[in-house]
C-alpha cells in the first residue's frame, strides 16, 4: 500500500532548476514519482508543463516531499483551498500553520486565488474579510474584502485566521531572467570573487541609475565600517544627490559620522588614531551627549551642531532614517530605536518600499533588512568577509549580488562612477 | 617658553611596559622629557620608581600627553583633587569629562583616593557624599559616605557631580604576573593559532576549574553557533554540573536550543537539515509560539514542553541568564529583553559578577558583555573566525586568551575534561 | 540565415542538472534552442531523453554554445571521428586543441569511442595506435592498440596526435546517487557549516572505513598545521593502522613531524613557544640538517634519529609519500621533490590511484592534487578557513565534502572514530 | 649555587621596547635579575645604557636566557670571540649552530667586530678570511680579507666556518624612528584596519615615491588575484613609469597577464567568465603553449604576440622579473624556474636589491621574499585576508605596515596617486 498525490510545474521549469529541485526533493525525502505528462517548451520563451504523481510508504513520508515541493513553486494538480484555522492567543501560531517562503505566493480562499500582501520569510499568513463556521468552513461576504498578508508571530492576535496545513497555497518563485544582457544582467551572478573590481562597480552604479531612472527607491544598510573606511563622504554625496533614498543603520553608524562632522579630520588626527586606537572614544561619548542635549539628530542640525556627513544631508534632503539599537551601543542616541521589535518594524517598512537594497559591511543589519525582502527584490551586498558575503546571499533572493571589497575603496569609487 | 608637568610612574614599570608607554606618548605626541629620578628595581621582585617631567610648546600640546599618560598609568607628582561638575541635563555629560578605561581606577576627593566602583571602560565618574559650592569647592560632611563609581551616559541624571579634566585620577594597570606558571599562566598568551588544541582546551578547563575552586563565577556568552555545531549537550552538562553558572546570550540561542529538546535530532534529520537548510525553519516558529503559549521558559519546562538542553539546565539548576535581543530575532521569547539600555543593563549585572568569561561563537553578545567588563577579569574567546577572536583580544583585558577553532569540537571536549 | 547542430542529452539528466544547465549555457550565449524530442524517465530510476536542435545567428556564436554543452554531458547527434592533429613541437598544442574536464571521457576513432585514460582536468588528449595521413585522415592498423589519454603541457612530444575541435568527444558527469542514505550520501552536502561536527566526523571516518573495507586507497593530504594544531599523534595512528596508505605533503610538513619526534614536546615547552614564537626554529633547521647528515628520511629512522611520528610510521610502514619543493621550504629535506613538474608528476601518481582523499589545512598541497583528480574520486577537505574549503570544493567533484572546522581537533576526534 | 652572566643593553633601550623584553625573557625563562647599572637618557634623543646580571639554578637554565636576550639585541659585557665550527659535510651545519634573526648582526672575530654580510632570518653564519687550527683557534692572515655572512643550509660546504654558540655576536634590532612624522611615519602602523583606506592608499604612493626620488628600489611581489581583479593595467603602468622596479610572482601571474593580452576582454567576455568560471581556461593553456613555441616570453614580446600588460612592460623596459615555478603550475612557461631551490635563490637576489617591497595579494610569494629580507627593508603588504597580511607582518619588519583591502580597487588607486 502507498499513499500519493499529484503536483504540477509551470513556467520555465528546466532552467529554472524547478524540475532539477523538484526531483531530487523527491528522492532525497524517500519518495519515488511517476511523470503523468510532460510538455518541453521547444523555444526559449515557450514554457514548460509536467505533472507529476508522487508515491510514497506512507503519509508521514509523503507529507513532507508535498510541502517542499510547494515551497518550490510546485502546486496541487487539484487544489482545494487553505485552510484556515484561528490563532489560539496573541503571538501564538495554530497547530500546523503555514511558514511563508520570500517568493511572491498566493492562496486560495473560496475557490479563487489571492496574492499574499507584503511576503516575507518564515511569517503566517493570516486572511481578512471572511467569516469562519465553528466547523471550520468558511464563508466570503464580499469577495472584494478578501485579502491576505504575512505576519510576524509578535503581529499576531488571537482570533487571526491563519493558513495552516499546505493545501490551497501556491508559491512563484522567481525565474531566471530571458536574457543576461542590460544593467540587471550581472545580477544573478552570484558572489563575484574573481571580477573585476571596476568593472563590478560600473555596474552595480548602473544597476542604481536605472532603479531611479525608472523612479524606484535605493535603501542603504550601512555599517560603522563605511565611517571609519573613509566612505562617509562618498556616502553623503549619494544620499544628497538622491541615489540613495533611505539609510538603514544602527546607533554607532549615526555617532561615527556626526563625530567627524562635529570633531573634524586632519590628517594628523588620522596618524593618532591609528597608533592609539581608544583616543577619541571620548569623542564619541561628546558626540552622543551633545545631541541627547540638543535633543535629536534633525535639532542638532538645525542648531548647526552638525554641519556635513550622512545624517545631516539625510536631515536636510528628507531622506528617510532608521537607527535600529543594539546591545553593544553606547547612549544611544535619542533617535535610535532601542526596542527589537519597534526596531524591526520600522526596518520592515524600509524593506518593503525598496526596489534595489545596497548592504554596506554590516552583517547585523543587513540580515535584519534581508529577512523582510521579497525575493524579487533586488540586493547588492558588499563586505570585505567573504563569508558575511555568502551568508547574505544564501537567503534566497533571485536578484541579488554580492562583492567581496573593501568598502573604504568601494564607496568612493561608486559615487565617482554616478556622480561625475 | 615651554610648559611642563611632572608624572610619577611606579611599579613594575619596565616589564609591564608602562616605561615604554610613556617614552612614546611623549615622543608620538610632539613632547619631550626630562627624567629627573630613575631608581630601577634591581631584582625581579622589587618595584621600579620614575619621575618624569614632560615639556612641550604649549599647552595643547602637554595636555594630550599628560591625559595619554594618565590613561596608562601614570600620576602627577603633585595630585589635586578631582574636578567635580554636575551633569547639565540627565543622559548629557559636562563638557571635559573624563571618560574610563577599564583598568582600576581612583579618584581624589577632598585629599584622599578613591577607590572607582564598577569599572567599566568608557564612563562618566559620578562622585557621591560631597557637597559643591558654586564655586566649584567640595566639602566632605562625612567621608565614609563618599564613593565613586562609573555611569555609562544613560544612567546620569542631571545635577550628579561628573569627574572633569585628568586631575586628581590614578589608573593602574594590571601588571604582568611574576610567574607565569599555574594554570592561569597561559591566559597571557593571545590569540594561540600555533598552540597543539587539545592542550589548549585542556589548559581552559584548568582555569575553568581553579575558578570554580575558589569560589568563582563562570559566565559563558554563547551563540547560536554552539547549538548548530552541536555543542548543546555539553554546554547543558557544563551547566547542570555547576561549571558554567550564567549564561548570557540572544533569544536565536535559546530558541535553537529548546527546538532541541522539544523536537528531537535523529541523524536522518540532521542530513535533511545539510540539504534543505531553510527545512526545519517552522519548528523554530513552532518553538517560539509554543513557549509564548505556556508563558516562557520557566513555564515550559514547568509544564514540560522543555526536557533537556542548556535553558532546561538553567531553570531546573537555578542558573541566572540572560537573553538580550536583536533586530534579527524571530519572536521573540517572552523571556528576551528587547530593550537594548534594560538589556545593557541586565548584561552588566552578569559582568561583574563574573570572573571568568567563556565567550563562544558571538561576535555581539560578546562585545556588549566585553564592554562592562574591568581588565582584571579573565576572558577567554572562542569563535572560528580570527577576526572575531583579535577584536574581542583587542579591548584590552589584561588576563584573556583566544582561541580559534571549531566550537562544536571545543565544547564537547571542555567538557570531557571537566566532567570526565 | 542562422546555423544549427543537433545534441542529445541521455541519462538522469533532469535531477542531475544537464538540463538546466543545458538550457542556461544556450540562452547565456545568445542562441536559440527547438526541443525536438524529450522522453522523460517517468519513474526514478528510467533514464530521460532529450533532442535538442541548437540554433545560433552565426557560427561564432553557435561553436562556443556546442564546446559548453560538450563540456557539461551532451553530445552531438551525428557523431563524427575526433579531429586529431599533431602537436607542431614539444610543449606545444596545436590550434584548436580540447581542453579536458575532470569528468570520464571517451573519444571516437574510426567510429569507435575509445575511453581517456588518466582523466584530469585542463589536459589535451592524445591518440595512440592511429596512423595519420598528410590529409588528416587516420588508419587504424590494429583496433586493439588504440589508446586515449590525458597529457599536461609539458608531456607533450612534438608529433603526438592531439584531439582538437569538439567532435567525436563524449564527457559524462557524473550523476547524483539515486539513494542518498549509506555512508556516501553525505558527501553530496558541500560545506556543511551547520551541520554538528561531531557527527559530520563521524561520517568521514565511516567512509574512511568502507573505502578501505571495499579495498580502496585512501590519500591525505596534510599541512604544517596538522602537525602545529597537534594533529600529528592522530595522523600517525591512522598511518601506522592503515586507514591512510598515502601522504602528499611539503617540506615543512614532515621537518615538523620529525622535529617533534628528535626534539620532544614537554608542556613547559609549548608554553614557551606560545610566548616565544621563534624560538625553537634553530630545532627546524637542525632536524633538517640531522636528517641530510643521515641521507634521508628513510635512512634517519633506520639509524634511530626519528622514532616516531608520521614520516616514522610512513617509512615503517611502508606508506607511500611525496614531500612537494616549495620555495618556502628550509632546507629542503634530501626527500623533498625540489623542481616542481617533477613533484607534479609524484603528486598525479599519488591522485590517480587514490579512491578518497583527505584534504588537511593546506591549500597549495590540495589544489595540486585536487587539478589531478577525476571528478569521480571522493574527496574530503577540512580546513579552518572558509574560502578554502569553497575554492577546493568549487573544483567540480562531484563526491566532495568540506568541513570548515579545527584540524587540531578534527584529526584526535577522526582517529578516536577509526581506532577505538 | 647558582650561576650567571653579565649582559649589557645600549641605546633607546625603553621605548624600543628591549628593556621590557629583557626583563620579560629573563623572568618567563625562569631566571633572576640584578641590575648593576642604569642610565637612563634623560631626554629624547639621549640614550640609556643598563648593565645586567642574570642569575639562574643552573647553565640548563641560563643559557636559553642568554641566547633570548642576545637575539634581542643584549649584548655580553665581557664579549669574546665567536666559535667557528667547520661544517661536518655539504648542508649539514655543525652541532649548536648560531641561527640568525633578521636583524642587522655582527660577529667578533680576533677582537674585532665584523658585520654580517645579507642579512637573513634562520641562516648560519660562514666567516671568511681566517684559518682555524685545530684546536679550534683562529688566525686572521689579513684583516681585510675577514668576511662573515648568511648562509641557508643548502648554499653550506663541507668544511665552511660556521659560527657556533652565542659568544661573540651582536644582534642590533632596529630601534623606533625618533619622529613618526615624515612619509614613512604611517610605516610603523601594523595592520590597519580602521584607517581611512584612501588616506593609506596615499601614504603608500608617497613612501613609493620617496624610495625611488631617493634612489631605491621598489619590488613588487604579486598573486594572480592582481591580473583576476582588474589590477594588471594599473600595474603595468607602474612597471612602465619605473614606479615598480622588479616583479616577483608565479606561473599563473605571468600567463593571466599575457593571456589578456592575448585574448583581450570585452565586457561581454568578463559577464561570460563570471557565469562559467572553466570558460576560457583552455586560453590559459593555448597562451602557455604559444609562449613555448615563441621560446619565452621575452621572445613573445619581440614576436608581436604579447603586446601589454605587466609582462610586456617589463621585457620592454628592461624590468628584472622572477617567475617561480609550484606545484600548482599549468604548462609551465619556459620563464618559470622549477627548481624551487634555485627559484629561492633568484628571489633572494631580488630582495637584497630591494628598498622597498610591494607584497599584493599574494601568500605563497610573499612569505618566500620575506624570508629573505632585512628587518630594515620597508614593507608593504596588501590582501583582502586578514589572516594573510598578520602572517606576513608577523615576521618582524621594523618598518613594515599592512592593508586588508582589495587588491582591484588598491591598485588603480594606487597608480592614480602616483601617476596622475
Amino acid at each position: 500500500m502507498t499513499v500519493s498525490d499529484v503536483v504540477e510545474l509551470e513556467g520555465h521549469i528546466i532552467d529554472s532548476g524547478l524540475m532539477e529541485r523538484a526531483f531530487t526533493v523527491v528522492m532525497d525525502l524517500g519518495g519515488e514519482f511517476d511523470i503523468e505528462e510532460f510538455e518541453v517548451g521547444t523555444t526559449k520563451t515557450a514554457e514548460s508543463y509536467c505533472r507529476m504523481r508522487v508515491i510514497a510508504d506512507d503519509e508521514a513520508t509523503l507529507h513532507p516531499i508535498l510541502h517542499e515541493l510547494h515551497q518550490s513553486g510546485a502546486t496541487l494538480a487539484s487544489p482545494t483551498d487553505a485552510t484556515l484555522t484561528p490563532a489560539p492567543a496573541d503571538n501564538v501560531v495554530p497547530d500546523g500553520f503555514y511558514s511563508t517562503t520570500n517568493h511572491p505566493t498566493d492562496v486560495r480562499v473560496d475557490g479563487e486565488w489571492v496574492g499574499v500582501d507584503n511576503i516575507e520569510m518564515d511569517c503566517a499568513v493570516v486572511v481578512e474579510g471572511v467569516e469562519r463556521s465553528d466547523d471550520g468552513s468558511v464563508g466570503v461576504p464580499d469577495r472584494a474584502d478578501v485579502t491576505a498578508e504575512t505576519k510576524v508571530l509578535n503581529g499576531i492576535d488571537a482570533g487571526d485566521l491563519v493558513v495552516t496545513g499546505d493545501a490551497g497555497i501556491r508559491v512563484k518563485p522567481p525565474e531566471r531572467p530571458r536574457d543576461s544582457s542590460g544593467p540587471f544582467g550581472f545580477m544573478q551572478g552570484g558572489v563575484s570573487a574573481e571580477r573585476p573590481s571596476r568593472s563590478l562597480i560600473r555596474d552595480i552604479a548602473e544597476a542604481i541609475a536605472e532603479t531611479k531612472a525608472q523612479g524606484g527607491r535605493v535603501l542603504c544598510v550601512a555599517g560603522p565600517a563605511v565611517i571609519h573606511s573613509g566612505g562617509g563622504p562618498g556616502l553623503a554625496r549619494l544620499v544628497r544627490e538622491g541615489y540613495v533614498d533611505a539609510i538603514s543603520a544602527g546607533n554607532g553608524f549615526a555617532v561615527h559620522d556626526m563625530e567627524r562632522s562635529m570633531y573634524g579630520t586632519s590628517l594628523g588626527m588620522d596618524v593618532e588614531t591609528m597608533e592609539h586606537p581608544r583616543k577619541g572614544h571620548k569623542h564619541h561619548i561628546y558626540t552622543i551627549s551633545e545631541v541627547i542635549r540638543a535633543g535629536g539628530i534633525e535639532a542638532a542640525v538645525e542648531e548647526g551642531l552638525i554641519t556635513e556627513g550622512i545624517m545631516y544631508e539625510c536631515v536636510t534632503n528628507d531622506r528617510d532614517f532608521v537607527l535600529a539599537g543594539s546591545i553593544r551601543d553606547d547612549g544611544p542616541l535619542p533617535d535610535t530605536i532601542t526596542d527589537a521589535v519597534e526596531a524591526q518594524n520600522a526596518i520592515r517598512e524600509q524593506a518593503r518600499e525598496a526596489d534595489l537594497v545596497l548592504m554596506l559591511s554590516t552583517l547585523l543589519h543587513s540580515v535584519a533588512v534581508g529577512n523582510c525582502l521579497s525575493s524579487t527584490t533586488r540586493t547588492v551586498c558588499v563586505d570585505i568577509n567573504p563569508a558575511t558575503v555568502t551568508q547574505l546571499l544564501d537567503r534566497g533572493s533571485a536578484q541579488a549580488v554580492g562583492m567581496v571589497t573593501d568598502v573604504g575603496t568601494f564607496v568612493p569609487m561608486l559615487a565617482e562612477e554616478l556622480l561625475e
